[in-house]
């Protein structure tokens, strides 16, 4: 629970100005400040509470240069793609190119960030099919299936508690995945098992940018009634 | 940001107290929540920024009714699937039974729940293929394979705000994906767009049980310094 040596910070004023952090000074991060946005990560929940979840916390200066640098050479992929991207409608003009030229900074100096961190999940989330009976493999197929949908939900919510528990503690962070295009080589150079997926790249320190507030298409556009065709009046 | 009229909490107590909440009372909930909830939603991070997502909130008695019966259905397919799946290591027998037990209590009742929340996301993720050059329609397909993983970074991290912001609220509430095996027949009783797609069924109201403390696997299990192979210090 709440360790009064360390900062904390209202719930709603949290998750009203965590805002992704782009641009982070190189200084170092004190150890147990991770330790405390890890002890957050693991209060998510997880299908089944399974909790087949993993940190990979790199604060190395020659493995922060080398994920720094695949985080490169996988934005150079990404980039036509976001080229080939339009603006959402919610967004300025001058508010997309502020959030594409932050994302480029972001390619060439993620790795001088002074932490990354990896969260990453274990495929221990189904029965061996060779285990089930054979009335039942039809439905491990299907479950794979489900599965395959839903892990995410094992996984971003923990990411969520990141990010807020580094804004509780004064620290910026963004969610990336670019890096999940060239994933293979990445996972090598952290020796990541084979049956271990990575869902993240987040570099995490202390924000040169200022938080919040987090601004956002309204609820009227999202929010709905009891059927599609009504609005939320709230 | 915080509105002084409602209740507070501290973030990192949010995060260490939001339990699963299957067994809730069927009294109302005031408006006023449940927008500050969903207010608390929009604010989580999706990628590019895009918030293609949306929230249907079902009060209604009669809309209530027709989703506990859907997910009562989709819970007897799920059943044989949880049946074949094995306890985790890290929990007892008897927290095993227990989550069970409440799993399958919620079977029966979620529609007793005065408010059932939807998150969903629309499939506007990608440009149209046919609108690309030939030369980015191989990225288009890459990128498909690529945004069908991480989808779930747009929309979850906005569903954990949701669990915290009731937590902070004294609301409970559970993430639930068990429709999604008749997502169709959900989605029609909802008239929601074929282009949009659910993501959870959550069930928000007030708990029978109490808060915290989230007991979990410990940090040295799941947490990792520099490379798999070094366990986190802290």
């Amino acid at each position: 629970m709440p360790d009064a040596a360390l900062p904390s910070i209202d719930l709603f004023e949290a998750i009203h100005s965590a805002r992704a952090q782009r641009r982070l000074s190189s200084d170092p991060v004190p150890e147990a400040l991770i330790t405390r946005v890890l002890d957050a990560a693991i209060r998510a929940p997880s299908a089944g509470n399974a909790q087949n979840w993993h940190f990979v916390v790199i604060r190395d200066a020659e493995q922060r240069r080398k994920a720094g640098a695949l985080y490169r050479k996988a934005s150079d992929i990404a980039e036509a793609v976001y080229r080939a991207r339009s603006r959402p409608e919610h967004l300025t003009e001058s508010q997309w190119q502020r959030m594409l030229t932050a994302g480029a900074y972001l390619w060439d100096h993620l790795g001088d960030a002074p932490v990354l961190l990896v969260p990453c999940l274990h495929q221990r989330d189904l029965p061996a099919r060779d285990a089930l009976a054979p009335a039942w493999r039809q439905r491990h197929d299907d479950e794979r299936t489900y599965l395959d949908r839903i892990r995410g939900a094992s996984i971003y919510p923990a990411v969520q508690n990141i990010i807020l528990a580094c804004r509780g503690l004064g620290l910026g962070t963004v969610i990336t995945t670019n890096h999940l295009r060239i994933e293979a080589e990445f996972k090598a150079m952290l020796d990541i098992p084979d049956q271990v997926d990575t869902f993240a790249l987040m570099p995490i320190g202390w924000p040169q940018g200022r938080f919040g507030p987090v601004n956002r298409r309204p609820l009227s556009e999202v929010a709905h009634a009891d059927r599609w065709s009504n609005a939320w009046p709230g």
